[in-house]
């Protein structure tokens, strides 16, 4: 809890300008909105001024509809993230305004053009063609979080001359997500490259042993560059999330 | 590989002052130095200025040795990681000076007093007294790369007025290592006090379905806060690196 | 097997009431009434009064009706569980009587009102609101089963204000059911709020390196909060059992 | 955190006796004490007078004396578990007092009668002989917290003779510990026979497919019998724990 | 290769009865059968009067329709494993004969009353009724193969009374198949009332920990019972046909 | 329970010749015997006058000692199994008599000659020479158990040839036991060849991504050979035990 | 990256011929042809003169149509993999040429002939009739890479006599290729049969315990014939790439 | 088995020359040899002209020394893998000949001068020093099989300038082994650079989420580089034996 305003709560109970039941009424209630169906945190966007995300998977388009509503009526951007093209329909037609990816499956409802506070180039690196979507999502995301963003795609360690075709990119960035499926190796030799963090974003791409992303993210996690940390297996929003957290410092 | 150098070798080949085999060899042949049984990488401090680090397990005490010397005639710190005890005693009677911290098990060879070159305070956060070794290796490592360190030690979350209590510490940091085993919850928890980056160490901490640490690893990648990354169980030393490249952004 | 039954039955013989053979007999055919594809247990209802339970998943919905029927004819009440909407439409075609709780995916076939016998209030708490099913199948059954049920919903680790908001309710209940996803650490978090017994259940909700609720599971089996025990993943059903054995002692 | 002292330090602010910056001091420093290595919550006795345990894996004998003579001193009565029997002689030799089980691996230092405040009789079942020191460690803790305790040995349900011999005590017991390992079996058989909440213990006892417990734990958790909750591999303690919680109600 | 007939080969060559080409020729052609699609292996008929069994995933109902047509053209009995329902009208239709079991999902082409020549009674028993799928498969395989079969359902161990009460049955047999989900804890109690072998059959029955039959598998190879040999999850006819040769001897 | 017996008793309290408490007495505390730390189970000499088996992981020798000479005090012979080479010293220097096998780890004491009441030869068959200790075993006990054995060592798959030489010996046993670590595929190979029950033991040989005898495991309960079952990994005393009991049959 | 071309270039900088940051372009842009959603790694058909492949799944059949025409107006062969029959169809549609297997779910557009440049046989031997798909896929790779291919169905350890009725095609390959699921024990003994290297591909043939070909993976690591090395689960492309750079030595 | 000496046997038996019981012994005893403890396969150097091999694990230095002793008495070369130093100094002072290698944990007793018959140069690429036992055990065993050999060492991918400049001799392999632990990534990016077979080797070198070579091994078997075939954790043998025959081809 914001221990500021713990503090100018407990002063306005010492000068006598709130009850006791009042004050505990206020530290419980303040920091989220009930809409249908949710309790909405509304924190990170008083900490933070980023947008409110809302993560799509179990909600019915109805009731992701709602919640941005309440959002946006309360002058908020919404970020909606892992949305289904059809859900995006449903969406779309109770919103009447957004614009969608279809490829990053976000939904975004806030200005057309986003300033950027973030201090530097972030750069959003994916292995192969088949881990698009998650990079894409990291992308957009980092986007309407107020980054500039670069995207390279298929640079995969195999062909080790496209990414060294890229050094430029990825050293002139000031943090970078890299995206890989399979043995999940870029972010290794990324690493090695730059000296900066990497965050490492396993997907679910391949088959047989890649078990769903589960050994590009042990290989992610193991990895011999001292700079990589790790988020979930197609995790893109996280990372973008994160790195939005660094290139603001 | 650096691109000003590489641009500087094909200019110094185009004026003619470097002939095509030397120009190969010293693209080969530049970046490491070759001491008995191992070819150390000098990359690291050339391009960041921190010191040259030895990753102790496998190595005998006479070859840590021998490559600290080598390291410290070439004028740059050197950190032991992962020392045990009787090793150190063995490294320390070849070197005859350093300094070996028994909890973190690190050696360093280097200037008393580090200074400071990141920008904020770095947090280390250790959820129980048997995460100490993991926290202490950060916290330690971190001081040497240049960094100010808080360490805050047995806040778990099954006693929250502990955590709660260390909130003005927690949110005055400007990126917090979290170490924790057993369930590893403690990064999902401090992650929702703070909005700067969190990045979570799982340690081998525990019995039974712990798993030597691995259940503290998935707890922290499916972790509910988005601020959190992950390295490693027990790799308190990759956590303070990247910490330290994020606090000197 | 009661063993005041099997001295009933072994005095009767004594006393020459019973035959050898038909004091067999008895021991093997009382306890249990044979349906059309099933073998009904009735020895729940007669040991605790509780009514009887039908896990739906792999009967039809004829099979199911038909238990039901018996059931209900030897005037009992029955609570089918984990049933699915389509299912439940078929099943109350046949019955033309009970309550279907689309969330819950209970079936309830009682009175509208269960008399109360649990001696305190159960608290259900979930960390968000994609655990709802398992949380309100736990709230329902709890329920039927003749507790005072609290249902907390959305007070996941990660916004610590929302579950201290609700401290108090967490320290009136007599016994807690817990229920979270992901990395699982809303049991933690609670049983060290609180001194009386814990139940945690798993979701599998969750995505990546959640594993299904593995993840969630091995979490709560590794608490460093002692007054927290486990059952299987999405048990809700089961949870709401033993908490109504606890809630009666 | 306790929200009647949080209300009556609010107060205490309100009426002006208590400044603000001292409020904050003794939100933040009141719950613990710190001794040298360690920093003892003593929240635990102050909520429900059980006695403070201590967890010995990863400390000193030195470091262990230490915590105990301070809570000692404090007038407390202490348990160690999982005291290996040289780190008994070393903390004997420094406490001077106490009593050691070889088996338990439990150190007590405290009344030799301790007063019985469960409800009821709490019955300990170990499905072998080399489930024995966690089903002592189980039925130790449970008697230094003040219960009733039966222990019964080797009644594995490969030998259901020996387990129907014991029913009676079975199902005279308020609350049940059941211990095994291999399959783990003896949880649902023994949750068959009785209606009363059974807290199912596995044991790293086994070889091959069992796994250090695993296996054990698997059947634990997908036990068909309803009244079964589990706690982690080897958790004589944490059974014992919540027990206890339970026969106080 | 059958030694004898190898002799006979080998004495025919020497006799001069036989050219060597010819011989090498014989020893590679002999023992199977080609039809479309398939190679079908007539060693087992031939060893050992047991009819041929075709596994039907993976193949089309027009494959396994002509398969069957060139068996039974050659006079053989044959049966069909795992046939789904569809698949079996489909063949049914090319075959205009035959017996379908829409449980045990298998479709037989023979002779309606097989003799019986094993030597003892087999008895199939399964837990709950949502194993009688497998435990159905394994009953009419053992049945087709010539055995007296008793077939006891949903005698699972949180039930005793109704396993008690098939004591009789148990005892009688001359070897047992045990069929069980979820912990798979039945064959470890059945062990232990019989002296017979009793060959485990763990079916993919169960939810969350349960991991598709890995639960009830691990179960049973760690089993306390010595009597206990072990099948792949779901596999009834391996069972069946074990238990045939066994009830041959 | 033996049911024979339970109408004994039941016919002994119909009488009047027995009273039911001491009825209630007897069915309790018949089958076994107490030793001082162990309770000896006696049904299985009772039942099938095969020897007591002592399993020695997790007891001292002494109390090994105790229990062997109750044992054989009441005139049964008794086998030790994997009873490491000093306690076998200390065993024998208390008992002054028995016989000890180093290789296969077994103490027996009983007559030298076991008169054979097994119905065939029991083939004990071992892919390589590590595996040796676990085809000794189950070779050692199937003897003292009454069986013709014969063992063949070193005729893994990889050299074909060394099995084929055996196959006379294969195809004369009535049952056998195939023992191997690595990938485990000579049961499958040996159940191509025969048609009698084959017990497969995995066992713990191997490096690597053998696991400890989990990839033999899966290998065995996986085979494409239907007359295979299986034991758990390093189980050579369980599969002499049901092959002890195929053979009696 | 290819080093003649590497010193070319240099070369072509000092004489002059080229300016900096042309060759860096050079290096960078030469190796990859960029199509509409794909950047077309064309170096291997460069390098190798072997046809471009593309690899299927997450592209669109649009996408592959896109793709091949660019490569085939380039003159090159193209084999698209993992097609789907409906995929295949439209892709079909799309090109107006090409040769389409629906077992090996191959489609080539290129000669219809292919030249043999490989040295000797490739075998490609499959265990089971169900492991088809994957032995089809490699043995057409290896035919469009232009080796002579024989295919050997059917010839599982179960039954010996087939595998060895073929030994003498094995042992005429110069590099055998081993399909198998299940226990994967094939390559371990064909291994064995020859002296030739043998690529085996675990297939996800199977159900239960093979764990969707993890089994035959583990199994075919861990074999006892030295000759064997493994690829990943249904990769029969990988199998036939590496055999055909074998057979081309 | 050996085809033509079949066919020579069956002609003897034809001619008279053999008797039927002769020829079936022949059959059966020729390939191996038994010594003390041990049957020795000796087919693999008839058959390759290859040394012997004995794995020492398993095995006592008089064991090995008595089988080495039979082997080379006939004349063989003979080579002894994983032998450890003490082991080795025993074997040494039994044989009193030989050349031990402490990095490779290699014996061999054969000529000083091994005859070179690869065609071409082997290549063997470890990742880091700690790798080096694993690589240097592939070199030892190559050169001893009379490859010539190139041995790289520390050029893993998180420095990629190291591997590039070893680019010359990568590319003049004829077969590469490649050995990596952690994430195992060098084998793709290697993989990437050469047009010819790549032969993974992943050790168990690293902490954690390494799990002893699992991830080095998956991320190895899902490679995004289509060269690269993978073998058992640690088995630098096995990568040296399949190397040795691709370069006899």
């Amino acid at each position: 809890m914001n221990p500021e305003r713990l503090r100018e709560l407990i002063e306005a109970v010492r000068r006598g300008d709130l009850e006791t039941d009042e004050a505990l009424e206020q530290l419980a209630t303040l920091p989220f909105v009930d809409v249908p169906d949710a309790r909405v945190d509304t924190h990170r966007a008083l900490r933070s001024g980023l947008p409110e995300v809302v993560f799509a998977p179990g909600k019915t388009p109805q009731q992701i509809a709602r919640i941005v509503v309440v959002l946006r009526d309360n002058g908020q951007s919404v970020l909606v993230t892992r949305l289904e093209p059809e859900a995006a329909t449903a969406v779309g037609a109770e919103l009447g305004t957004g614009e969608y990816d279809d490829v990053a499956r976000t939904y975004w409802v806030g200005p057309t053009e986003v300033a950027t506070v973030g201090k530097g180039m972030l750069a959003v690196v994916a292995a192969g063609t088949a881990d698009l979507p998650v990079a894409q999502e990291a992308a957009r995301v980092a986007r309407y979080f107020g980054n500039k963003v670069e995207l390279l795609v298929d640079v995969g360690v195999a062909g080790l001359h496209r990414l060294l075709a890229a050094n430029e990119t990825l050293r002139a960035a000031r943090v970078l997500i890299v995206v890989a499926g399979m043995e999940g190796a870029l972010p290794s030799v990324v690493g090695g490259l730059v000296d900066k963090p990497v965050i490492a974003v396993p997907t679910s791409v391949g088959y047989g042993a890649s078990f769903g992303g589960v050994t590009a993210l042990l290989g992610m996690l193991t990895s011999c560059a001292s700079n990589v940390t790790v988020v979930n297996i197609d995790n893109g929003f996280g990372a973008a999330y994160v790195a939005t957290l660094i290139n603001r410092l």
